[in-house]
């Protein structure tokens, strides 16, 4: 699934059915995420509700829980995340601040370095640069469920100004490292990419004693 | 001047005089300009010289030099760049490497939260982040005319990974800030974001006691 939250389509498929009616599965999960890119794309996900996308599907908001669990969900489904950022986040502060730094850059850098994770985040970050609906709707999201759990970890003034600025850090390492290429970063491995930014990562989240 | 190097004329004008002849001066000078886009455009930036530049625009090297001085300054006024970083990271490193960070940022944003400098900003990493060709003709002047300025003053190990990193840092905050407009990041005074970011800068550039 690879739908483009920023291309409506302009006669939507999978809706010959009129609202309400029982669907098969895949043809209703498909329909749900057609719609939703829609909806996003036009309202932003703040404002964009379950019901609505339901609405748009013609499907019953439940049939939207049961294939998604949530709003956060079809998102990420939406933009063929290769993973839930919000959910990998939630992980990583379980496990504690200690060493949450370079925690946090191994883990982008295993998903980002592989082939796949590259490709998705090049086509990501070049269409939220690009198209302002894109950027806004990535923009709620990352602050409404990313961002505001890291505010909360921050034990330090300012918690969402560090939140922001630590966010901007990771994704500028990886704009320079995969869409710019700039040298040594392009080539490092993760391993010397961690050690070092982690601590800096960590300075952000955590009061200096 | 706002020559886009990604764009080549397809019948390049203020060529019908041959190469060598003289020629009027604001004439000469946007003849250097239309010709120098095309050549970093298909050249890239080590590889295209004055000596090519003058070739393409049917001038002798010399008026080139007599325009712009150097090879740096012709790329700046083809970008339509508000100011030549190389010029201002030397300017910078000149009054030490006390208080860097914090320096670097304050300067950095009254450039780009000026309405002319965002706006130059935007168009530009814009223009990187979707054409190859510019992303290698801005990594290739970054590289070797500001990033090998920085790595020189860094008195730690790997000083080039540690100043792509601090690269990456400000291009990351400036995007978060200006393009995906993260709150509270996007309204933030300038003087809150110096005294946040400037002393992480700092950590990658000078090495901790």
């Amino acid at each position: 699934m690879t739908a483009d939250p920023s291309r409506r389509p302009s006669s939507p498929p999978n809706r010959r059915r009129g609202p309400g009616r029982p669907r098969g599965g895949s043809d209703t999960r498909g329909a749900i995420l057609e719609a939703a890119s829609t909806e996003f794309a036009s309202h932003g996900y703040d404002k964009t509700t379950v019901r609505g996308i339901a609405r748009a599907a013609g499907v019953d908001p439940a049939l939207v829980y049961h294939y998604f669990g949530s709003k956060e969900q079809v998102l990420v489904a939406v933009l063929d995340l290769p993973l839930n950022p919000a959910e990998a986040v939630a992980g990583l502060l379980r496990e504690g601040m200690d060493g949450i730094g370079e925690r946090l850059v191994r883990f982008l850098l295993s998903v980002w370095d592989s082939p796949a994770g590259r490709t998705r985040f090049l086509a990501l970050i070049r269409s939220a640069l690009t198209n302002d609906a894109v950027a806004d709707l990535m923009r709620e999201f990352f602050t409404r469920e990313v961002l505001s759990k890291i505010s909360k970890a921050v034990q330090a003034p300012e918690p969402e100004l560090r939140a922001s600025l630590a966010f901007s850090h990771v994704m500028g390492m990886a704009v320079a490292r995969y869409v710019l290429r700039v040298e040594p970063l392009a080539s490092a491995s993760a391993d010397e990419i961690a050690r070092l930014v982690g601590p800096i990562i960590e300075r952000y989240l955590i009061p200096s004693p």
